[in-house]
């Protein structure tokens, strides 16, 4: 009370004259008021794991930054350069599309060429009988495969490890992970890729083509590698985080568009599962895009048709293509096809949680350094081997049935194909030796093939199905690029078709139907998605009339599966401890404003409207915030000048901008205003939307420190604002909504010597989990859960 | 300045006894500030187009509403409850897929089998050459079925004439347009649309079936009409906006699945055209909504293909199945598909921009009364009557060529497909009775119709093209429920199969997919969808290799038409004056501040926490505004009373919650507080729920004039809030993303004695149009556009 009176009364002495206060600071208002705060303790942890490594994140700046500079920039902006830049908006979603074609098509020829030759030379192992020299020419082959991908992973690229997905969408959600997009990271993944599938892992080449994907457009957008940039000119336009989120959305749905060649379920599964923020001119380009995939594919399938392309076949696409078929089923076949839900649900989930576990344990392997990895990497290649080897020799030779349509090739020798002879007599196959040895995508063809009710021993299945279960657990946190729809899909299908055989009399619906709809369930029930992996199934099964089904597995899964656990990309979100803003906020954030969540922070820090070099220095150096709110005391206000000199809130200042003044040297000699030309002289567009510099870069004098720099030209004057009494739910809605990096908390009252900023909130502080920590008082309200 | 210090000291004397202060009103400053205001220009129009009349429309509130009774309700909500909510919500949604899929196959049904038997009892009188008999039934007919339509449309429901579709748009954009989703509304739309399609009209069932599914959802939500509502109790959970657009956006996918039996192309209708707002959550829900639709459908035709539904064939729906047909294409195919796409923009916005103009004479003629609207509607009837059945005595007969598919029934004597017979020998047929004298359904599946090469003459086909151009055109406006998708299929289909026919040699694509692609071409020049209408043609023609090059001619169409005029929608949104919030602000909006614009408004008025009832109906009767800031004057703030006693911003009021209050007479004697537990005895949610009260309703005594409320309880809390200096794309941006009704704006100084909100935004003061006649100077910077 005093202290405010006084600092009344040292407002009140400045009426009129607020340029001649030399000394003054109005800020240290705050630094004083902090001291009334009782509780800090909201932290703000900025570390994640990336990949495999624990690294800094920083948020992206979706907001546009409204300074002078930005105004004089879009005002300058010529019909030419608008055209420029919708040309090169286009230009580069082709060129993604075009490129993740290519690249896709170049993995499938690699991994179909190298598989392929690899499991002819162990057919003709098996074949002469030399079964030992048949395991070791495999186990070695896939240990070198599984050696190259992992020691690339571990040493060149950590980040490229793993599906990429949850990194994707931590991105389009505001997280900046480091090292994601870089051009290391995408040879690292495809030629990983290419060796980790051809090793016969149970792993999908999927995943990482979505990563592929948003590789390809993160480079194009920058135009090169960090070193290596095309200095076009017009790529400036490309040089924001809003554009790049764009492109990075395109390429997202061009790699799942290229890995099931599904355009329409490449759009929506960016819009589904993967993009937070999507407007209607987005769901046009990222459609242009696939469409160019879809188009690059074809062409490509076209040329290898006449044999060009080695042992290259139906472009290694799991294509169920069953467009011929007419699919038969009944009102009564309902029933069955809610069974294969709800277990998908419920293995979905279990799944989920299993593989958690798992990548709990293999993230301390992993801690302890590279060699550990490797060594995970290559046991888990061995104990595959020895499993896709072993097992077939278990299963029993079945004699070929003539009536099974494909059935003139029974035994199969080589090459794709169901009815693989391995070790069987003239006349005979053996069963699970044409679902083990083999690509997995050739597997998935085989299990879903239709019409071939006898060609699969239930035992074989039921092997098939627990391998796979096993291998999907242990699989996918190794340190090679891997994707978890094929281990989905290789699981799902297996219980599908064992559903299906003991259904059998009961059901006319095919075998291979019952497949289909296990894989899809299986997805929906650990991958929560409901119309993007609908559209997927439908694209891929080329059949409309098992839609129905299809929707109604897919609701039911999906509807089990959020009974237990969240999906598995929230699962690993939150295991890699990145800040994903959920799109509802919890129900008890109701119960705490924003004003408390301030509170419970460290003192805000705000500049001076015209600052001290020194002063800014010092708060760079001592605080790791990347705003800084902006005011303006004593200010004379548009009705007159008001009795105490009003303070006004200026705007926020970003960190990369007041580096960037340090480092031009803007220094004014005496406390003033700048003039706009002044600024325009020396700053570009470009400039400003450099990033990553530090203050350890900086050198200032000491004479330089007692200089001053006006700060209005660089400050956003329209950064989003609530007051202090807006409940937390609100104000998170509101900074997701609006994609926002700060957001500046005012005071609901209106009186003389009160701050006209009293808190920033970033999106540290909205992630539940940090809030609870801070305020567990909340933790119990936390009970009565909404059901939105 | 002398006044700021006159109420400074006013202020002054009032430290610490902020209750004490009878008489003193602090909302007077804003009374006092707005003299100071220079022009009052930004004029609000809340009148729109509903239907065909002029109407009072208002803003939906989708924001939550956080007053002390929300909480109140919200800390209630046990665990069952939730249970409730969300089995209602999907049991809701159930009913929505189920009652849109029967009503859709009732109206299939009846319109098939009265415009059947209308043209077998026309076909007859041909075969017996009584000519101008057949006309005169099939006019009367038609004539008669239009008089149905029109009477129901033109006496009882105006808003059911059109499709509606525009008006579903703005209500999911926040715009309440009244009498739109009422029980009359619904069964008027039912009867209409049987009658005007049965009647021949160039028009279609789609659009009034998204308008049904919308109108059944609201019906189902609010558990009956105004009138008669099933008072069930769980249904309270959906008395609110929120919940309300939620159902309607099912309503809506469900009505276009039942359309075209197209589950994801419905759902995708909805995300990219109707749907201003859009959750994950929701993409499940409509989903499932769209999969009971097709559920219905398919049981309804297995049904009807016993021959139980009288004429009912095939369902009535436009089905181009090629599912069994190999489509094939080449490279070099990508040119006479561009040329489609291109032909297909710009036809389609010709199209739209001549429909606009047609609409503007219409909609004087409409204005003239009830009458002129009939005679409009009937006259439109004759008209087409007349062409469809004397046109084809200008087409010559054609011999039945033995070499097509389907000839063995050439000539056609009765009833639905190709080669209708009408006028020529026996062995000839007329190309243009097949398709004139036809249902528009079955005139489109002719058209479409494959391998069938020699079928129509050129002539034929030129004539078909012009009429309908003439036909969509001058049909749309007239008062009965028609669509938009028909008239532009049968146009689009007419020109791609001439274009199909001008390629002869040169393509290997079968005329009928160019029929197909023209459509689409056309569909996507107008409508300027993609992806949704890219599904929904490849749900209809079931064959997904047609996907890329739908895909190609769908983005050509798209951007040529973009490049002319907005979509239809947009257009008939912008004739009906409903204020249309659009995703994007225009680039000079940048060069305004939210506080010019309040500035510009007449001056804010607020509220006290504590007021009295003689001026809260006073400024009820003298205001037309929603929404009321309260404001506390002099109040003590949290570090103590500060010395001149703070304003503080309370929250913002309703005035549905104001009359609530005058009407439960919540009147103190002396100026305080309430209790918690006194509000909460005389009010309960379902109260807050209510809208459409108006202040002539109440009844206050004189001396309840000098008594007091306590708004406290009933202020939402937490409205949002941008500072004055924000620039008007930036809150405008806010406003439509959080879905918001009222915007407070705050200043940006801090001193004393200044209002804590300086005036409030909603969504008329934020329509670009609104804004650029009070602010002319800004429409000259409106041509550097920027192209965003």
């Amino acid at each position: 009370m005093e202290k405010l009176n006084k600092l009344l009364e040292a407002e009140a002495t400045n009426i009129e004259r607020p340029d001649e206060e030399e000394g003054r600071d109005c800020s240290s208002n705050n630094l004083h008021q902090s001291l009334l705060k009782r509780n800090r303790t909201l932290s703000s942890n900025q570390l994640a794991f990336v990949g495999t490594k624990v690294s800094h994140i920083e948020s992206l700046d979706y907001e546009i930054n409204e300074n002078d500079l930005f105004k004089q920039d879009w005002r300058s902006r010529s019909k030419v350069q608008v055209l420029q830049y919708i040309f090169l908006k286009w230009l580069l979603a082709f060129l993604v599309g075009l490129l993740t074609g290519v690249i896709a098509t170049l993995i499938n020829l690699a991994v179909e060429n190298i598989a392929g030759y690899k499991l002819r030379a162990v057919v003709k192992y098996i074949d002469q009988e030399r079964y030992l020299m048949g395991f070791v020419y495999m186990a070695g082959a896939n240990f070198l495969l599984t050696f190259v991908a992992a020691i690339l992973c571990v040493c060149f690229a950590p980040t490229a490890a793993g599906p990429g997905i949850p990194e994707i969408k931590a991105y389009l959600n505001g997280v900046d992970t480091p090292d994601m997009f870089g051009a290391t990271q995408l040879i690292v993944k495809i030629i990983g890729s290419i060796g980790a599938v051809s090793a016969g892992l149970d792993l999908g080449k999927e995943g990482p083509l979505v990563h592929i994907g948003s590789c390809i457009a993160a480079l194009l957008g920058q135009g090169g590698t960090e070193k290596y940039r095309i200095r076009w000119r017009w790529l400036r336009y490309f040089n924001n985080d809003r554009d790049r989120r764009d492109l990075i959305t395109c390429g997202s749905s061009s790699g799942v568009c290229a890995a099931f060649r599904s355009p329409v379920g490449g759009v929506l599964f960016a819009l589904e599962e993967v993009a937070t923020w999507w407007r209607s001119a987005l769901l046009w380009r990222t459609f242009f895009s696939t469409a160019v995939v879809v188009v690059v594919l074809r062409a490509a399938m076209e040329y290898c048709k006449s044999g060009e392309c080695g042992l290259f076949g139906k472009g290694g696409l799991i294509m169920f293509d069953v467009s011929g078929v007419s699919v038969r089923y009944h009102v009564v076949d309902i029933i069955p096809v809610a069974v294969i839900g709800v277990v998908g649900g419920v293995l979905g989930s279990l799944y989920n949680y299993l593989l958690h576990k798992v990548l709990k344990v293999y993230n301390v392997i992993n801690k302890k350094g590279k060699v550990p990895k490797l060594i995970l990497s290559l046991s888990v290649s061995i104990f595959t081997s020895v499993c896709l080897y072993g097992l077939p020799f278990l299963a029993k030779c079945q004699p070929c049935d003539p009536s099974l349509p494909d059935s003139s090739s029974c035994p199969n020798t080589g090459g794709a194909g169901n009815f693989k002879q391995f070790n069987c007599p003239s006349g005979y196959y053996n069963d699970l030796a044409t679902l083990l040895l083999t690509t997995n995508d050739d597997a998935v063809r085989s299990i879903f093939s239709i019409n071939t009710a006898t060609e699969y021993n239930i035992v074989s299945l039921i092997i098939f199905f627990l391998l796979y279960c096993i291998l999907g657990l242990i699989t996918f946190g190794i340190a090679v690029p891997s994707g978890l729809f094929l281990p989905i899909i290789l699981m799902g299908s297996a219980y599908g078709r064992l559903l299906g055989m003991a259904m059998g009399p009961y059901t006319r619906i095919d075998q291979g139907l019952y497949a289909v709809l296990g894989a899809a369930s299986l997805m929906a029930g650990s991958m929560r998605m409901t119309v993007s992996l609908c559209v997927i199934f439908l694209e891929l099964t080329n059949n409309l009339l098992l839609l129905p089904i299809t929707m109604l597995v897919l609701l039911i899964a999906k509807t089990v599966g959020d009974c237990f656990n969240p999906s598995i990309y929230d699962i690993i979100l939150e295991l890699k401890g990145l800040p994903f803003l959920d799109a509802n906020p919890e129900p008890w954030m109701r119960n705490i404003t924003a004003g408390e969540l301030a509170d419970a922070k460290p003192a805000i820090v705000t500049l001076n409207g015209v600052e001290k070099v020194g002063r800014i220095v010092e708060v760079l150096k001592n605080t790791t915030y990347n705003g800084f709110p902006v005011v303006d005391c004593g200010v004379t206000t548009s009705m007159g000048s008001s009795p105490n000199g009003a303070n006004e809130l200026h705007g926020l200042i970003l960190r990369a901008h007041l580096l960037l003044v340090l480092k031009k040297k803007l220094f004014l000699k005496e406390r003033r205003r700048t003039q706009e030309w002044e600024v325009i002289e020396k700053f570009t567009c470009m400039d400003l939307a450099e990033r990553g510099a530090t203050i350890e870069e900086v050198t200032v004098s000491k004479d330089e420190m007692e200089m001053y720099v006006d700060l209005h030209p660089l400050t956003n004057t329209t950064p989003y604002t609530v007051v202090e009494s807006i409940s937390v739910a609100k104000a998170m809605v509101l900074f997701r909504q609006l994609a926002l990096r700060h957001m500046l908390i005012l005071p609901k009252y209106q009186a003389a010597g009160v701050s006209p900023v009293v808190g920033i909130l970033t999106r540290q502080d909205l992630i539940a989990h940090n809030i609870l920590s801070a305020f567990p008082h909340l933790e119990k309200s936390k009970a009565n859960k909404k059901g939105h």
